[in-house]
């Protein structure tokens, strides 16, 4: 008989989101009065409409396809050339960061390319992951092999993990060990914390020190208002050696269903062979695309070039600027109930200690039947996030509004 | 230093299309008139616009998306309801096939999910691949580590490959010896052959007598004439314990640059563990798809749903007949210059014999010089394609009667 990956057996449960979605859909049977009143702070998903000018970029795109003189089918499998220099001009060049066109390839979402990277990637390498985490960096080492049996606390055997806690202030240093692959998630989800210019200087020299590479996950750099924090791992000198970036444009341009992301793979970027030969991981990328995907669907890629337009950066920045001024308000409802309170400033999420020695489970629980209020617990993000919750600012003013005044019943 | 996927190295050369468009592009940058007369009959890209069933279903949805009231953010990663649904009853229960909506997995393509199946499966089976053969099926499990090194023909140590000549009207009987996964794609790319009940029959005998697994790849369904030859796997009785089927929206919408696709993965479909126990597949399915993507954007999912409404069926079907009539008139072209031809009445490719025993690259080359027409030289399908090449029928009529009328020149 055929075999399975049997890998895929030591996963845990369900992904954490399918898992708070059965929770949800119980609870709301169970209780249809309740479920009207039910408000989502949970998975991270955008509710504001999308920016007017990728909404008519995208309909003038199917209009073209309509027409035999403008129609296309197949595009390059790395993403069309209009997108991938409009993102290497306005995201990097433009920021006095040295990235070439052909260093981005655009995918479906960030989400994607945090599995597919794998596949480029020797399955001998030591991987690095923090705690608490975006689950999928885990899970798809786990269903790769690259990891033993899940341990009690849910982590598993054979991966590194970096305790972020209050202490750290989420931002954990580089470990004394040797690793070969690191996950960085900056500003993070779930914790909402950033990392400085100098503490992202610290994780590239330890990654020149072990030849180590940096997975440096990006999709929120557009909630960052500090102006002293880096948006990219390529602003930090020497990068370009030992970094890969994830972006994406679901949580800018609201792109979390029209579905486009994508990497930034330096030239300069090398790895090793078993016989110790180093070789550029770019060709290896380039390769994976045109052999297992034909790019994102061409109005898809047209809608994401429109973020980019004068209209386009406008609509986007005020996005933005919606969502964090719910971030300010939960943060302030949370905080004046005496909850503790971190993250919220610098990323969409807003990270907060459960009162009470409460498991993050409890918490999660207690706001669905008291406040019908759907959060995330920190127990799904890592054994770290146990004892804290995430609230996503993601929602229209009135549920955000709506939730602070329920939060004050907690009290 | 980090360890990168030494498989990759073992590819040989670019992946097929890549390769052609290379060749393509130095001759028409050396002959800047001849480039203006070029005619495209390589890569099987369609080249009508979208039916206007898509069109409006599209634009609708994006519509949808900038309104607060039916904007949508992340969906089910396994594809929407609606979608899944449509394609379960028109494709499969209409046609008594007994295929539950679940059992449909929503993609952007059926490149994508012929390289993402292998995620699911062990890395101890045995493969068996058709020559000459769709490249994607090989690469992948290439880069899967699934092969030794290459060998002078350019097959790969390990694989089984099942001939597929004028001999058996490029239909391979199943082999004496074991695999565990067998690729089979009907109607075929790049011969054009189509197989029969009873041959599908055998190979499903097979499949059950060795607990092998079908990987049946139906892109070009919807290019059947002859109503004896089945459309899917699952018209064959026993095919829900050992095949899946991999779909897409390319070849009869017209989606090659829109993307959308599907697999069925049947809940009765087993694969073993080292340790011998028998368990789904379907499980492992739906949690690659939860773990490491989120399906496929909105408005291309309506744009796929649209294609199934009575006005979508229709100009599906005017799509089709237009590049049937050009695989017609191409099919006698060579025909009338002493060509042998094979495929092109139940698929939109033809398989064509090159005259003189030149070489398939030989004929490409000499088919862009004196032509200035793109074949696809069948050596990149295989050692096996080696003395053919392969014409698309995908294109304009214009360029379809043109190329037509150049053939006469290679009398």
């Amino acid at each position: 008989m055929a075999y399975l990956n049997e890998n895929y057996l030591k996963l845990q449960a369900g992904y954490l989101f399918p898992e708070i979605a059965r929770r949800v859909r119980e609870f709301c049977d169970a209780n249809p009065n309740a479920a009207r009143k039910l408000i989502r702070c949970g998975i991270g998903d955008v509710t504001e409409p999308l920016p007017k000018a990728a909404i008519e970029a995208m309909k003038r795109a199917v209009d073209e396809l309509g027409d035999r003189e403008t129609f296309r089918g197949y595009g390059p499998e790395q993403g069309y050339e209009f997108l991938r220099s409009t993102i290497a001009g306005h995201d990097y060049r433009d920021r006095n960061i040295d990235i070439a066109d052909d260093e981005i390839f655009v995918s479906d979402g960030s989400k994607s390319d945090c599995g597919f990277i794998l596949d480029i990637l020797g399955d001998q390498n030591k991987i690095a992951i923090t705690d608490p985490v975006y689950p999928v960096y885990v899970d798809t080492n786990v269903m790769a092999g690259h990891t033993g049996p899940a341990k009690k606390d849910g982590g598993y055997e054979g991966i590194v993990y970096l305790p972020c806690t209050a202490e750290n202030k989420f931002v954990p240093e580089p470990p004394s060990e040797h690793v070969d692959l690191v996950y960085l998630c900056f500003p993070n989800n779930p914790t909402g914390a950033v990392a400085s210019r100098d503490q992202l200087a610290r994780w590239i020299d330890y990654a020149r020190e072990h030849s180590a590479i940096l997975l440096f996950h990006a999709a929120y750099e557009a909630y960052i208002s500090d102006v002293e924090i880096p948006h990219s791992i390529f602003e930090i000198p020497g990068a370009r050696e030992c970094a890969i970036e994830f972006r994406s444009f679901s949580k800018n341009g609201g792109f979390t269903g029209v579905r486009c992301g994508f990497t930034v793979m330096s030239k300069m970027l090398l790895a090793r062979t078993e016989s110790g030969k180093n070789l550029p991981l770019h060709p290896l990328w380039h390769r994976r695309w045109s052999t297992k995907a034909n790019s994102v669907s061409y109005p898809v890629q047209r809608g994401a070039e429109a973020l980019y337009s004068p209209e386009g950066r406008k609509q986007v920045r005020e996005l933005i600027e919606h969502y964090m001024d719910n971030a300010k308000m939960l943060r302030d409802a949370c905080a004046k109930i005496g909850l503790e309170v971190f993250g919220g400033v610098n990323a969409p999420y807003i990270w907060v200690k459960t009162p009470n020695g409460l498991t993050s489970w409890q918490m999660f629980d207690r706001m669905l039947r008291e406040l019908n209020v759907v959060i995330t617990p920190g127990a799904g993000f890592g054994a770290q996030g146990e004892g804290y919750f995430r609230i996503s600012a993601f929602n229209s003013r009135a549920n955000a509004e709506e939730v602070a005044r329920r939060l004050e019943k907690l009290h």
